[in-house]
């Protein structure tokens, strides 16, 4: 397992050993669909707060290369994370997950 | 049936015959979940643009009260429009589509 704050996370599949422990480093998010992705909802203040944060979370994945699927509904945004090519979570999920949550 | 581009559309549900009547006043959308919402996929040319295109629908969703859900794949963008209060669809939810499609 690479560290946290990797500063090129690794494209590889994690393996369930490896999805557990960085799951430790990753409070409020969960795995899902079989382990495959990771997802975290956010409640904000109201919807332009919930505006606001999808932009912060925009240019984070513009940085990273990295995108997740975004879900709006009113004041809530739901984030789901997964590296489509490797085809389940990747280190590159978890490193963006660590930094929306380091905002 | 009001008139499209009503000032303030109805927030009353309405009844199939005027649905199908609204639906041919936003070519793109369509009614699911029984009629109960219209949706519609835009297809942006990164995921930029998606970005903007959200901030672009959510200013016009503050200014009719009245807020999408809003879902970002990438550069795909799916609004899905229902007057919750309402139960069902009514004006405000085809007033809002017009808008976003007159851009």
């Amino acid at each position: 397992m690479a560290k946290p704050g990797v500063a090129r996370p690794s494209g590889e599949r994690l393996k369930n050993p490896a999805i557990s422990r960085w799951l430790k480093t990753v409070p409020g998010w969960k795995a899902q669909d079989r382990r495959s992705s990771i997802t975290r909802t956010y409640v904000l203040p109201g919807f332009r707060s919930a505006l606001a944060f999808v932009q912060f979370v925009g240019e984070l994945a513009e940085a990273h290369d990295h995108h997740p699927d975004i879900d709006i509904r009113y004041k809530k945004v739901t984030l789901n994370l997964s590296t489509h090519s490797a085809g389940g979570l990747t280190e590159k999920d978890f490193a963006l997950a660590r930094e929306v949550d380091a905002r």
